[in-house]
């Protein structure tokens, strides 16, 4: 429960209407109930606001004339994340570790934390204080894993993996496997190079379900602070992600590629090997990157060619099968041209 | 063990032959045994039929001149589908707790259940009658599971999912993780927005191993009744998909997209967020959708365009390099004919 | 610890410098440190070999002028592997069942097998000798496992499920999902076809994480001897791969597609169902195989076409906004001149 003014207090907004309305949630238009505060993004909302059960909004200020009660804000998207957390504060777990935990030697750990039940926890791991481990998650031999970081049910961390502060890592996610790399011997069958590297999760860092990253053959694979992973991402061995990127789901990036800081790559996106990714590159849905790319580029396509570019072939293409018909009229009438001149 | 007549009378079939007959089993036609009975779903499958060793058949009734014995039916596929549920019966779990699961506070359940070994399963948790939980699943607070339904090793159930009746969802499975959500704040981090809502599962869902189907920001996201989604599927938080959909292997819808009852989505198929597919619209292998479609529409391609178009498009491209030199030749010859004429 | 004359010795390489010369360890250019031997694979790793810190390394012959100490050899990379092997063996683990391990009836296992803790193992479960099954791993009934098999965290196999001698799989992969297989009813309703089959896994195979390879409807989905499989790679009913082959992270193969022996299939690549693709076949990053391929086919390209062509088709299609210019120009100056013939 809060009052509107305290909530546009909250967010540094301005109050429109009645400060002292008594607000009990936060919503989207389409499931806000009475008593609760929701989220006019920008004009395109109005519709969805008007027929909303809500009884104040977050809005910019240049919807003010639409006569809504709420917080006028520059950025009202951010406001809606803060008054989220206000009214969703992150879950507090029980400090302990639970009888069903399997601990093993050499186990170091700060205060507060929480090792739930069906743990299993290898020799000599390393956990800073506040730290979270849902069931079922397994943590091989010298991992370590720094404050407030919380890692969900069934998510495996394989040996010496080494975790920041403040790192989510959602269920499933394997970090560590084996990089893929075998050399192929004279009869055709393919030897396995032994994957000795680490993974190294940087501080902020946010790991989607079911991701999988690849310990380095030998160094680290290396993921920056900041950085935020979708659901089913594939990160080869030996890459390095920058900082404060984002990564949609189901991209994958092959081996011992480098990618600079704020970088994104939208879904099902894909990024080559051996090759390097400028900083605050943009790689648009399912853009396949050959090849390095300078900063700052904005690309897309199969093969991601600069997005301007790739747009006019893409219209180009579409326009493909009237060509053909005009290059086939054009012969005939130019055949006839040379008819008659010749 | 039944008799011909028997499973002709199970699938409503003709006999063909000797009614009598006992067969032992069903399999495909290169797998089967003496004694078992098979499938012809076309004439396509009768040369590997001629070679098989199966003592009789279930074919369509425009076979009926090759002389097998067996079923006449208008849908073969169908009957032996039953015939296989016929031999092969779903398995049945012995009522109880397995010693080793850890159970939450408030647990409800109906008769029948089933909770396997190294079960974790939080607080306020509720299953309907005959529920079948495996080994290494986890099950967050206040997931309800309804009847009947069967959830396979190692799966994720985070707090709040709602599951209906006969519900299957294969190992791995992911549901109800975080959605990918953030605000870019003014130095370019990214603020987590949280993630409050929930998944709903309708009856008859069926979710394939490692799918991801992430929680709403608020509301829900939801699977409806009878749809069948295959394995590492990516559903994004907030979508809505309609009733009695097929989604294949590989797929990803992204956040907040609307699909329609019975869609197809053929496996690596990618759909933007924000958009809407119409009822009974398939989507081709690898189709890329980035803008909403009508119902019964049919598209392929990157990005998805109609596919009769996409599939001219694509026989135009694979032309484009002769087509090259045929416009490098018109060139030369209208500039012929220019310098002859001018 | 080793000699340069010793570790020369273990990979059959040449001397270059002073054998007695003791190393401690193996690592890539950018990491080694001093006392480590590391791998110039080729003269592009001359700029990264002077700046390294390593005090040897492995290199080609055509190197020798270069002046490193090490060991010359026709194959550096697989003798790097060799190195790497030497420093770092393969873990030991003891032998025994953990206490909180769950076991079925009729479990027979060889000797030196090592059952990890919060393992389940369901009933008539068989192991070879040696066998290591990590935390988490959770076997249905009636699979058999052979000799040094290595079964890490979180993986599910399940019943029925066969695998040979020395198969590695990666945490969270699930072995034996159900087939995605379905009749439509005549109420577009999707019947399940019950999936009775099973997996086989033959020798020497290795299988990412989180990958998904789904039993067979009747019969058997066959990865074949010595294939290895990176993560999030997806393969579908009744498939069968053949030997050696390398399937690159999250390329998906759909049902009944049988695929030869020592094929490529590089990252994100799909391949149709019901098809075939000859031996020592090579599919490019993210190529999309419709159709049944030839023995050594190379191909690329959405759909796949040979690699030659479609590399021809992509030049041209980077030139067609420009195409289009010049034909909407051939198109005025031919009707010009027609106009002046006419």
């Amino acid at each position: 429960m809060a009052t509107l003014e305290e909530l546009a207090s909250l967010v540094k907004g301005k109050v429109v209407g009645d400060g002292k309305l008594e607000l009990t949630g936060v919503s989207g238009l389409d499931t806000a109930q009475p008593g609760e505060i929701s989220l006019i993004a920008s004009a395109k909302a109005l519709p969805a606001a008007r027929e909303s059960k809500a009884s104040a909004f977050i809005f910019p200020s240049n919807l003010r004339e639409f006569n809504f009660q709420g917080i006028e804000i520059d950025n009202p998207r951010m406001a809606f994340a803060q008054i989220l957390w206000y009214f969703y504060p992150k879950k507090k777990y029980a400090e302990g570790i639970h009888p069903s935990a399997v601990i093993g030697e050499g186990f170091q750990h700060g205060p507060g934390c929480h090792i739930g039940p069906l743990v299993f926890i290898g020799d000599r791991v390393k956990l800073g204080k506040g730290v979270v481990i849902h069931p079922g998650v397994v943590i091989q031999d010298d991992v370590e894993i720094g404050d407030d970081s919380e890692i969900r049910p069934n998510v495996v961390l394989c040996h010496g993996t080494k975790i920041g502060n403040r790192v989510l890592i959602h269920p499933g996610a394997v970090i560590g496997g084996d990089g893929f790399g075998f050399e192929k011997t004279s009869d055709g069958r393919h030897l396995k190079v032994p994957q000795v590297g680490c993974v190294v999760i940087e501080d902020d860092v946010e790991i989607g379900s079911n991701v999988t990253i690849d310990r380095a053959t030998t160094g680290q694979t290396l993921i920056g602070a900041g950085t935020k992973i979708d659901n089913l991402v594939q990160i080869g061995h030996n890459v390095k992600v920058g900082k404060d990127c984002i990564m949609v789901a189901m991209t994958g990036v092959a081996g011992s590629t480098k990618i600079g800081d704020r970088v994104t790559l939208a879904g099902q996106s894909g990024i080559n090997g051996h090759i390097t990714i400028g900083d605050d590159t943009v790689v648009f849905v399912r853009g396949m990157v050959i090849s390095s790319l300078p900063p700052n580029s904005i690309v897309s396509g199969q093969p991601a060619r600069p997005h301007g570019e790739d747009m006019r072939i893409q219209a180009a293409a579409g326009k493909l099968p009237e060509l053909l018909k005009t290059i086939r009229q054009l012969e005939k009438r130019v055949a006839e041209l040379e008819g008659k001149l010749n």
